[in-house]
């Protein structure tokens, strides 16, 4: 077989890059591994004709002009503006934290312009190390102990199964709070939902008469039988170079599905449980369409070791093996032409305007 | 007959016992005098598709994961966060006592931070011996005057039908108040109603291939019959001893019930009356599973001394005829091998995690 540019992964940093070059005027074969493509954004109309998130929640939002365009010539996107709330102390509370927040839980009631000393106030009269040895410290650094042990301690807990002691500062270098009234979750200027859903917007992107697309198609099983130029992967870092310095490991999510004769479960798309069950949220999904129904679907999310990838685990260990994973990139480069694109690939943190912005950037796109 | 194991009683302790044995490879006869299993647990649908509580509300509630997954795998659990009101000078508030509720007594409007000060001053105007010699010592120093005479005084008499200052200080050894805005009666980490009854969730308990059932089965009739190694007793302590001691006496609780036109006739579960009317609670059942209907079934409690066993009476004549029969057990172990267990036979109060703990505790279950 031949092409110009193999593309290995039909997620949204595949289908970004396989357009690009389509574009650009090469022949692009890309592969899939799942029967499905959209990676972990991959939606579907369930039998109640409720648009599904396979792998959990995903709201587009962005800052990025040139993305946003990129995106609305895919799929036009319904207005969408993501709010989530915390189910905490028996009630549900405005997440992140914003002025509405600390009156519900300090039972207080103060202007936007005491939000900054309120919370000095809170920093003040709690225990944490400077700086931060870790997690803990640096949210309550920021917000105080009443409001980590409610909002961050337990949460933590069941995401990474670790007490936030033994998490780094970094990941909490910069916790979001509004001093102002703002219940959104994200405060970019664009958010929306893609009318035709995820899987759709990226089918209209492999839609091409340069791109020819495989599913249930390994890149590993396949590379040799295809001569190209170029090769684009976006599969997992460390299984590009058989893992020879070790497994790079993903912290993953089980999601459980329900629908239930209830026209609305909840006041919102997403819900936070930081303290209570096992599982860390629940997205009643008809909330990001407005889709009617007599019936209503749920997803649960249960964080777990084992499973597809969600998110990369931060630890000395493995941004270190990272590293290596990266120098090797360096060297077969002059062997075998090939550009490491997306989550898996980079073994970094994106969300999906990032995911777009950084194939942009590789492969001189728009803006 | 012959039989491993005799299991006296279907409560939720004879049928957690149970079923570990068979799944430790034993066989099991359970014996259940009245004609239903699942005890004081017991629940069923009632003409209006409503599930009723027979023997008041049971909201499962509990922080132990072992006790959780256990329950699981007989039913799925409705997501259910119980929380009282307090039907009290005219109004209904919030209870246990939060800082919600100290803003509606007292028309005041104070932080959370500020709730232990506040009923510090409370108490520092009330009138209470020290250490307390009762009942009503015991809360005044935890609330104050006001509180205990709004929430405690009458509801005490209703329940054990005496003046609070005749009940030992001990059962109030600690009266839960919330220093914060929780409305809910209970903060353990997980609570539900089982989506299939107390009733279908025993039920399943008892279906295993080593477990054989009889109902409308007398124990003390049938036992001489029956050849075993082990008993394990889950009826009252007093009663398997012929209550040579004297009899434990128990509270009882005289359950009204009435389906009325109406399709919601209060704003939660549990309505509580510590002054007004002779019962102490109103339980409107349709909250717990969110069935539909355009009646509703309610169930008024009026506490009683006859009846079936519902509370231990914590009496110093009764606590010391427990110490007596539970040296009977430790001597009779030897000829005749047997297992007390359960509230009956423990003459204790068990909430029904505590119920499931002990039984894995005595009996090597999970966790």
């Amino acid at each position: 077989m031949k092409c110009d540019i193999l593309v290995a992964g039909a997620g949204l940093a595949g289908c970004t890059a396989a357009r690009l070059l389509a574009e650009q005027g090469q022949k692009v074969l890309v592969l899939e591994k799942r029967k499905d493509i959209a990676g972990n954004c991959h939606d579907f109309r369930d039998e109640n004709g409720i648009t599904v998130h396979r792998y959990g929640p995903h709201i587009f939002h962005t800052n990025n002009k040139a993305v946003w365009d990129f995106v609305n010539r895919f799929t036009p996107f319904l207005p969408f503006q993501h709010k989530v709330l915390a189910y905490a102390e028996g009630r549900l509370i405005p997440f992140p934290i914003n002025r509405d927040t600390i009156c519900d839980v300090f039972g207080v009631n103060i202007p936007v312009t005491e939000v900054r000393s309120f919370l000095a106030n809170e920093v003040a009269a709690s225990t944490f190390h400077v700086p931060s040895q870790n997690f803990r410290d640096a949210v309550v650094s920021q917000v105080g102990e009443r409001l980590y042990d409610l909002f961050f301690k337990n949460y933590t807990r069941k995401q990474w199964d670790t007490d936030p002691e033994n998490l780094s500062a970094e990941v909490a270098s910069r916790i979001p709070v509004r001093e102002n009234r703002d219940p959104r979750y994200f405060s970019d200027k664009y958010q929306g939902i893609p009318k035709l859903g995820y899987t759709g917007m990226m089918a209209n992107m492999l839609d091409h008469p340069g791109i020819t697309v495989m599913t249930n198609a390994d890149f590993f099983e396949l590379r040799d039988g295809i001569e190209r130029t170029l090769t684009v992967y976006t599969g997992k870092l460390d299984e590009y170079f058989g893992r020879r310095h070790g497994e790079l490991n993903y912290r993953s999510v089980r999601f459980e599905f329900e629908t239930v004769d209830e026209t609305r479960h909840q006041e919102v798309s997403v819900v936070n449980y930081p303290n209570d069950y096992d599982y860390t949220r629940i997205t009643e999904f008809k909330h990001f369409t407005g889709e009617k129904s007599d019936r209503t679907t749920l997803c649960r999310e249960y964080p777990s070791a084992e499973g597809d990838p969600c998110y990369i685990v931060m630890t000395k260990d493995n941004l270190e093996k990272r590293q290596r994973y990266l120098a090797d990139i360096e060297q077969a480069s002059g062997k075998e032409p090939s550009l490491f694109l997306g989550r898996l690939a980079e073994y970094r943190y994106y969300n999906m305007d990032q995911v777009i912005e950084a194939v942009f950037l590789k492969l001189d796109g728009p803006g």
